[in-house]
């Protein structure tokens, strides 16, 4: 593996899969792999599961970890070309990248979305830049428009937990929230179904926060949320703001909210969320302390996802 | 060795604090009983010494430490079961804590009081809902009303240094300060001395300045410092804010500032202090770069009581 | 090596070079050299470059490198003698030093300059006291005056990029910037210039920007920045604030950044800078993106410039 920014950058999803169960199994099996090697982390917004997911995997790996919060250590970066630095950036990516890739051998990087210039935010021109600039293999730790770390995670999460020979019914399910989000993890996750085929793909949300075409296509959209659940296997719930109306907070519904009622008429599915949750706001307190929530097995699998991920790139 | 929050985790101070000691004459006796394991250190409070020692007890056991500064790094947490988090916190401690569990072989945190409701600090909710969620055995770094790894360095302090056959006396008193402080690192060697049970234990300090009796039960009180101070062998200088009248200053009188002249009537007395100190507000510069002070030699074994914690820990 | 404060404390600078050249061909070659060593990485003011490099030299000598950022987690020293310690500092260097000492083998320490009193900044202070009470060896990565860590990987950049049999003409030019920056890489870049003797080293600069005489004493000094160009192998661009008046910005002259047109007449000069650069104010993008910029490589060099004076301060 070149680099982690998408599914695109995977060739054998399944495999993949097997490997970080694998680590999973016997996460010291490679201990020697990451000798003398390198992986910076860059956290232009903050992070708690992934810094710390990331860091193990890469520990576990026998490689150093070094982690730089930008944000906290006050180091705002410039990514316009041409840019007359004369304001509040200190730094060019141009400048800053290529030092990276010297004194490391993977570049992790986590940057979000503005969620003010739709334009801007999808070209994913921040990673990218850092990929121009860094001349070695880079992580998504989460960019502006995608999180595939999360979305293997989740594969694998269904992959250990579904037993049957059918594909299950997997329903991704807007909620609602307090603060604009961005679309990544939907995003995400919707690219990583449809691209894994292996499962029946729905994905319901109110009417104004249709997801970006390029990640959704072959899935199956409905704005109807009880029929989606209908049957489902798998719910993976999360809010997201708007796509068309960009960043914007269209939907204060509550009965949006995943409940235990709205289990009834799903397969007794398993209930999915990234973390953080706002609970009782996205997710019931009955369900995330039920017996169909398998969130706390989702969060924990970051590890052996991050650590096959890692394996791959080192394996090149 | 299950949990380390206060003295009642601890079967034998004692072997403790030889095993403490033990480590301080060969740090790296034990370099791989920690191998392949991790330390989480989470600070939902800053911390200097107590970072540093415990990180350095971890590395010296070959263990892994990752430190995680929530309040530095933007985390807030929620605590209150059945809220609708619609608010500033982010993430729920139910959620937060068995990813922890997952994520690492020993826990260690430190949470503050909020000085504001005694009850709420007092029935220390926050680290206890770290036990119950987490699984896996947890280290205070200072709790809403505890300090029990100063404690442990204390008690190896005094251990170390007094040579005689009779009991030491040993004596805390408050001092004078510009901030309301938690009552922890007072309560706590309290807790530590009455339990320890080698020393004739004084605790000193102005009206309305009580502890909680369930701390000092034991110990003799006075708020008359200079009897408490005659023939004192360790003298123990700490501020603290009111127990009775909740987290408020009550005394600005300067009279309580440890001074040398204080220490004529002592049995030439050994001045402890778990730092940071307010100079000249707390202690004099006398007593600080004068020979009764020990406060650098107790600062520096806090490693050897992390370490010793730690280790009993792995060992189950 | 005793301590790295400056050049002063290095015997010989060429060696010290090849020692670092040596481990830029050969990373691993002390891998056990540190082992159970440990270096404390303080931070008082904020760092990219530094805090890597360092880092990564002291985990290929196999040391544990524990990084503090004091600013970020909130730990506001005194450094003043006699101080009554009622306001907002929480700490005296006397007391945090000798535990540092006591954490540590090594202290690295990065402190800035106010730039408000010239006297006490050029008093060196702050690192001074560290190195009093801390009773370890403390390598600077910049201090109130100097930045000798840049300094040796400047002279180490100029090693190995220069061929000739001759001396190479080397410029310090000033350049413009948006805020009253340290005389810090100027003063050391000087120090170490003309302490080294194997370059023509000349310092160009607008009236009023005259540095410390101590530092650029037998260096030739112009305000003619295009004589001070001509023929040049090497140009080192930097902004310093004002010594004279002292801190103050008292040139905005934009002709004063470094462009292509400026090579010209130098003898194809190669272009330096310590990093952050402001793009397209104190140096044009082309040069930047062009073939003269050796500024990415000169970065790169920071890691064998630190690993070098960790290595020597270990032997001791």
């Amino acid at each position: 593996m070149k680099q982690f920014l998408s599914v695109h950058d995977v060739s054998d999803i399944d495999a993949l899969v097997q490997k970080a169960l694998a680590y999973k199994a016997n996460p010291f099996q490679d201990k020697t792999l990451g000798s003398n090697k390198r992986i910076g982390c860059l956290f232009l917004n903050p992070s708690m599961r992934t810094r710390l997911s990331t860091q193990i995997a890469a520990q576990n790996l026998g490689m150093e970890a070094i982690v730089f919060n930008v944000g906290a250590e006050g180091w705002a970066l410039e990514f316009a070309d041409g840019a007359v630095m004369n304001g509040t950036s200190v730094e060019h990516v141009k400048d800053a990248a290529p030092i990276m890739g010297n004194y490391f051998d993977v570049l992790a990087i986590r940057t979000f979305p503005s969620l003010k210039n739709r334009e801007e935010d999808y070209s994913e021109n921040y990673i990218k830049q850092f990929v121009k600039y860094a001349g070695i293999p880079v992580v998504s730790l989460e960019s502006a428009t995608l999180h595939p770390l999360q979305s293997l995670t989740d594969v694998i999460t269904i992959t250990e937990t579904f037993k049957e020979k059918r594909k299950p019914k997997v329903v991704l399910t807007w909620a609602p929230h307090v603060k604009p989000l961005p679309q990544c993890v939907a995003n995400s996750f919707a690219q990583w179904m449809t691209a894994w085929g292996n499962a029946d793909f729905v994905v319901t949300h109110p009417e104004g926060y249709a997801l970006d075409e390029q990640f959704t296509k072959g899935a199956t959209i409905t704005t109807d949320q009880d029929a989606a659940l209908k049957d489902a296997d798998y719910i993976y719930v999360k809010n997201w703001s708007s796509y068309e109306q960009y960043g914007q907070i269209l939907c204060n519904d509550q009965s949006w909210m995943l409940t235990s009622d709205k289990l009834k008429t799903t397969n007794n599915a398993k209930v999915m969320h990234c973390l953080p949750v706002r609970r009782n706001v996205e997710l019931s307190d009955e369900i995330l302390d039920g017996p169909n929530s398998i969130i706390t097995q989702e969060a924990s699998n970051r590890v052996w996802a991050a650590q096959a991920v890692l394996a791959s790139i080192l394996h090149g």
